[in-house]
């Protein structure tokens, strides 16, 4: 009898355990779906009125934190894109001279890539109506239900970087 | 002065509507960096555990779902990504054994993929670790605050839909 209770606690824990997998893979499946179905609408929006890519937005968007540019090998890192897709973007963006590439002063072999002015007046039109169509599609939430949720996120991402730092 | 009351209630809705705008774009970027770090978790886990690509597990798992198999426009509209990347993938996974194209009963032209049984063992080994990876990146939240994240969502979700249904 003592071993049959056992092995039903046994069967509860798996049982449970398998419960909470299934939970995450819901959670996680949701929330891709959430994160795409944003993207995918600030991607059609971008176009529509802009009629610029994501990624070449999220370039610029890297470019305008760091007035000083950033090296193809940070920009890369924070993009975490491939480095042969970011050289083509900033390849694009400087023929159409949003960006351009600068020399290294003490290595004349490096250089750093900078938003000119163009670009950054440019940039700032398109972060302004990007800044409303997210507001727009997070609205159907209330400023109490987003800030729950920025919090939620916030637990996330703390414990995501304590298990790449651990891992 | 009933002018100039005036004048600072709009100042402050303004105000107000641009920090709120800030809230809602912190939350995105939010958002945005937990689903980009769990998926390079993901892709660099089936890399190494299977040497799959995860557009590939996608593909795969969007078939595991339907025994019947899938157009290829249906596959196409599943997983959001262009025709051409589609019909790669299917071409490697096609030489791999692990799908296969059937032409259609009635139209010769068409046909529908499917996971051949050995796609289909290989797919439920890999939707096992899958799910025990994304459990383990969720685990710093309680259970408690996962059923949280996944209603928050739920709620965002449809807000989404109805966004789109309307637009």
């Amino acid at each position: 009898m003592h071993a049959n209770s056992s092995s039903v606690v046994n069967v509860d824990h798996e049982f449970r355990a398998h419960a909470d997998h299934h939970a995450s893979l819901r959670l996680w499946l949701r929330l891709l779906s959430c994160t795409t179905r944003v993207e995918d609408k600030i991607r059609q929006k971008l176009r529509e009125s802009f009629d610029i890519t994501l990624p070449r937005f999220d370039l610029m968007a890297q470019l305008e934190r760091d007035p000083d540019g950033l090296s193809m090998g940070e920009l890369s890192r924070r993009m975490m894109v491939t480095g042969g897709n970011i050289t083509t973007i900033v390849d694009q963006l400087e023929k159409e001279k949003l960006v351009m590439r600068q020399v290294g002063l003490n290595d004349r072999r490096s250089f750093t890539v900078k938003l000119t002015p163009a670009g950054r007046v440019a940039f700032t039109d398109m972060a302004i109506a990007h800044e409303e169509w997210v507001a727009e599609l997070f609205s159907g939430l209330s400023n109490n239900q987003q800030s729950q949720l920025y919090s939620l996120l916030g637990a996330m991402k703390k414990n995501l970087q304590k298990q790449e730092e651990t891992s």
